[in-house]
C-alpha cells in the first residue's frame, strides 16, 4: 500500500515517521490520552515503543518516569500491557482489564481513577482531570484537510484530539478503509451554561460527522501501522449461562405480555462477555423481531443478529469481535455500515440518551447482596477487577436495569449472592433485575426485606440458601433496625471466611 | 370566602363533601397518590379522616386495612403523621421523614421504598409500582373547565392526576391565590420510545403550563380546607454549618480563579436544612452575582437571596419556608412569581436537565468512608432515617457535586468519616467533594488511596485521625488488594463498637 492512499493530506505525510522517533516527543509525566476501547482501535506501535523508552530511563536511573494514560476504556497487551510491563504508568483511568496493569494496581503501585464512561470526556474538558498534553491515536486514514477516518472505536477520540497540545498518529493500513462513513461524530457538546439538548430520537439517528476533527498544527507525528486489534476467540455459550438468558427471555416475553414492553422491546445494552453472548444468542432465536441497540460495544453475538435480520440497527462505540467475526465484517462492511454507527462514548451513554431511549441494560457483575446492592468492580472488597466502565450509564437511566452472574464461583466456593457485598457500585435504588442461572428476581418496587425474600428463593445457589436464610432469620432478631436488618458484626464474615478457609 | 371563588367549576363544585365522605371513598388496600413535597402542598384533611377511617376498621377487627401511600417526598404530621399513627401504610414511597412513621419502618412494620426522585414519576407510568387507585391532590383553586391551580408543591401531581381511576381534590383556601402562574407543568414527557429532548435551555425556560390537566369524570370528591403548610421555623445557622459554608465559598472563588466555574456560577441545588442555610446565607454575603437555582425545595435563605438580587431565578418543585417567610412571601407574591417556578419532580430533578445545566450539587449526608462512599440513609446500617431523596439525580448528573455533614455527632461519640460506610447511596464514582467544618477534600480525578488520605487530613475529627490513620497504616500491610485497601473484618467495626459501647 503506498502511504499516500491512507495519509491524503501532504502536510501530515510530511510527519511521517517511526515509532520510536513519535514516542521521543512525548514528554515524561505527561497526561496522554490514547484511543482504545475493549481492545479494537488503540495505537499499536507508540505505546511500545515509549514503553521501550520508559523502560530504557528507568535503567538508567530515572526510576520515577512514567505518564499519566487515560483511554475510552480497556485496550490491549500492545499498549496497557507494554506500559504496564514497564511500569510506565503513574495515573490510569478510566477503565482497564490488562493482567499486569491490575496486579500493579492491586500491589499498590499504579494509581487508578474508576469512572462512569459517561464522565470522562466531560470531566476533562472541565479541567477535573488536569492538564491533558499528547493524544496518541490510531485512524484508517487521514483526509487530504487533516480530519480523520476513525478506526474500529471512536471512545474518547474527540476529546483528545480538542483538549491535547500535542497530536501523535497512528494509520492502521490493516483496519478496512470500509470502515469511512460508518461513524458519527458529534460536535454539539458545550460546556455548562452553553449546552443543548442532543438531537437523538432513535438508535440510528445521525447527528454528527463521520470524520474526527484534527488541528493538523498539533500534529507531532504520524505513524504507520498495519496490526490487527486484539481479537478474543469468541466462546460459545455454557449452560450457565444459556440458563440466565433463559432466564431473561422469559422475563422480556412476560413484561411484553403485560404491556409493559413493546414487542420489538427497546434499545438493548449488553456488557460484554459470556453470558452477554448467550442473551444476544437467545435473542437471535427467539419471538422478537425488529430489535435495535443503544449499547457500547458490539461484540459476535450482534453482528449474527444484524445478519439474520432480528436486529434492524446497533450503536456503539466500538467494535469487539473475533478474528473470524472481524473476517466476515470487513468482506460485508457495505451491509453492516448501513445498520451500525459507531459513536464517540460521551454519547453512546449519555445518561440524556439512555433514559430518552429507555435502554434495556444488562451488565454482568460480581456479586449481589441480600438487598439488591451490586458489586461490579472489586474482589474481596480491596482489589481491583477491571472497573465500573459503563455500568452506572446504563443501569441508573435505562428503562429496565439487569445484573447477571453465576450463582456461585471458584468452582461453588464463593457465593455470588451474599449478606452485604464488600463494595458497591451500583445501590439498590439503581438494580432492578438481578438474575443467575437459578432464576431471576424482579425487584421493582419492593422494600429491602422483600427483596432479600426474593434474592435467596430465586437467585442464591442451594448450597448457600440455608446459611442466607440463617442470616435473614438473625437479623431479623439482632439488627439495630428491621428496615435493612444487617448484623455488622458479620455482614463481611462471608469474605473474610472465604479470606482465611478458601470458602465462603 | 365563597365556594365559587375557588371551585369555579360547576361540576366540580357539586362534588363538594366532607373529608370523612371522601375518605369512604377509598378503597381499603388502594394504591393512594398524595400530594406534598417536603411538608408543602399536601392533603391536610382526607388523610387524617382515612386514618380515623382504618383505625376504626382495626378496632372493628380488620387489623389488614391499609394502603399504599406515594407522595413527591416528605409530607406532615398531618398526613404521614396521622396515616402510620393508625397502622394504615402497607407500602410507603419514594420519601419520609415522619417520627412514627419511621419507627414502623425500622420495626419492620411498614414496607419503604427509598428511590431517586427521579424515576417515580416514569416507574408509575411504566407500571414498575403497580395500579395507582386514587390520587388525592391539593390545589389553589379550580378553574371552570376542570383545571387546577397547584398549591406550594408540584412534586408527583401531574402523574398521580394522569395515572389514578379516582381523583379527590383538596381545595385549600389559606393558600395565596397569587401562586396561580408560578408553576409550570410539563406535558411532553413520554414512555420510551416516544420521547423526545426536553426544550429546556436554562433554569427560568418555561416549557408547559400554568395548570394541572384533570379529567373532571374522574373526579370523586372535592374538599374544602383552610390550613396552612407545616412551616419550619428556620434555624440560624450554628457555627459547624458556617465553617462548611465558609470552606465552600472559599472553594466557589478558587473555582471560578481557576477558570473552572463562570463568575455567576452554575445553577445551585441545595439539600434542606441548617448547613444549605448556611451556605445560602453566606451566598447572600459573597461575591457572587446573577446566580440562578435549579433545586428542589426553595427555603427562606432562597427567598432572602431573590430580594437582594443575588439570585436572579429560583426553579424548584416545593417550597419549604418559615411561618414568617410564608408571610412576607405571599405579600410580596408578584415580585416572587417573576423570579420562582414550580415544576414537577421529574423535571426539576431530571438527569437530562441537571446534566445540560450543569448543576452545583450540594446535599448532606451521615456518614463518608474513607474512599468517598456516602451514605445519606441509614443509620448503623439497618435503620432508615429519612431517604436518598433527589441527592442522587443532582450528584451523578451535576457539574460539582458535595456532600457536607459535621464530622462528628452525638456529642463526638460518633464520627462521621469512618472506615467504610455501613450502606452505600453514592459510590466513589459519584462523590467530588467532601466537605466538614475541619475543611474540605476535592476528590476529583483522585484514586482510593489519594481519596483517603485527603479525606482524613482535611475533614475528619482531631479526635478520630490517628484511629483512622492507622486503619489505613494497617490495611496498607494487611489488606488482600491495595486499590481500595480493607480489613473486611473491622472494616465495620466503628459502627459495631458504637452499638455496644455508644462510642465509636
Amino acid at each position: 500500500m503506498s502511504p499516500t492512499d491512507r495519509i491524503r493530506s501532504p502536510e501530515l505525510l510530511a510527519k511521517v515517521m517511526s515509532a520510536a522517533e513519535a514516542a521521543a516527543l512525548i514528554p515524561v509525566g505527561a497526561n496522554v490520552g490514547m484511543s482504545g476501547f475493549t481492545g479494537a482501535g488503540y495505537p499499536k506501535a507508540v505505546p511500545q515503543a515509549l514503553a521501550d523508552r520508559l523502560a530504557a530511563l528507568h535503567a538508567a536511573g530515572d526510576t520515577s518516569a512514567r505518564i499519566g494514560l487515560w483511554t475510552g476504556a480497556s485496550t490491549a497487551p500492545e499498549l496497557d500491557g507494554a506500559l504496564a510491563k514497564a511500569d510506565g504508568i503513574e495515573m490510569r483511568l478510566p477503565y482497564q482489564s490488562d493482567p499486569t496493569c491490575r496486579a500493579l494496581i492491586n500491589a499498590g503501585k499504579m494509581h487508578y481513577t474508576d469512572m462512569h464512561l459517561s464522565h470522562v470526556a466531560q470531566f476533562a474538558w472541565f479541567g477535573f482531570l488536569g492538564k491533558l498534553d499528547v493524544a496518541v491515536v490510531e485512524v484508517v486514514a487521514i483526509l487530504p484537510d487533516g480530519r480523520l477516518v476513525p478506526s474500529t472505536s471512536v471512545g474518547n477520540n474527540k476529546t483528545w484530539l480538542d483538549q491535547a497540545d500535542k497530536i501523535i498518529i497512528e494509520v492502521n493500513e490493516l483496519q478496512s478503509a470500509g470502515l469511512e462513513g460508518m461513524h458519527d461524530i458529534y460536535y454539539g457538546t458545550e460546556i455548562p451554561p452553553h449546552r443543548k439538548p442532543i438531537p437523538m430520537l432513535h438508535t440510528g439517528d445521525r447527528i454528527g460527522e463521520p470524520y474526527l476533527r484534527c488541528d493538523p498544527k498539533k500534529v507531532v507525528a504520524v505513524v504507520r501501522t498495519s496490526q490487527a486489534d486484539r481479537n478474543s476467540v469468541f466462546a460459545a455459550p455454557d449452560a450457565v449461562s444459556e440458563q440466565i438468558a433463559g432466564h431473561i427471555m422469559e422475563f422480556l416475553q412476560h413484561e411484553v405480555k403485560a404491556g409493559r414492553l413493546p414487542p420489538e422491546l427497546l434499545p438493548l445494552q449488553s456488557g460484554v462477555g459470556n453470558v452477554a453472548n448467550a442473551v444476544l444468542s437467545g435473542l437471535n432465536q427467539g419471538p422478537f423481531e425488529n430489535l435495535t441497540a443503544f449499547t457500547e460495544v458490539l461484540q459476535d453475538g450482534m453482528l449474527e443478529m444484524l445478519r439474520s435480520g432480528k436486529l434492524s440497527f446497533a450503536s456503539a462505540t466500538a467494535l469487539s469481535l473475533s478474528p473470524a467475526a472481524t473476517a466476515e465484517f470487513n468482506a460485508n462492511i457495505d451491509f453492516y455500515r448501513q445498520r451500525i454507527v459507531l459513536r464517540p462514548q460521551e454519547i453512546s451513554n449519555h445518561p440524556e440518551l439512555v433514559r430518552r431511549l429507555g435502554v434495556i441494560a444488562m451488565n454482568a457483575m460480581i456479586e449481589a447482596d441480600l438487598y439488591g446492592n451490586v458489586n461490579s468492580t472489586h474482589i474481596m472488597g480491596s482489589s481491583i477487577m477491571n472497573g465500573i466502565g459503563g455500568s452506572g450509564d446504563f443501569a441508573r437511566n435505562g428503562y429496565l436495569s439487569f445484573f447477571v452472574t453465576p450463582s456461585v464461583a471458584k468452582g461453588g466456593a464463593i457465593s455470588c449472592i451474599v449478606p452485604m457485598v464488600s463494595h458497591v457500585d451500583h445501590t439498590e435504588h439503581d438494580v432492578q433485575v438481578i438474575v443467575t442461572e437459578q432464576g431471576l428476581a424482579d425487584l421493582r418496587g419492593l422494600a429491602p426485606t422483600q427483596r432479600a425474600k426474593l434474592i435467596v428463593e430465586r437467585c442464591a445457589h442451594p448450597s448457600f440458601r440455608p446459611q442466607l436464610q440463617d442470616y435473614i432469620d438473625r437479623a431479623a432478631r439482632g439488627a439495630p433496625g428491621l428496615h435493612t436488618p444487617h448484623l455488622l458484626s458479620e455482614a463481611l464474615s462471608w469474605h473474610t471466611r472465604f479470606l482465611e478457609t478458601g470458602h465462603m
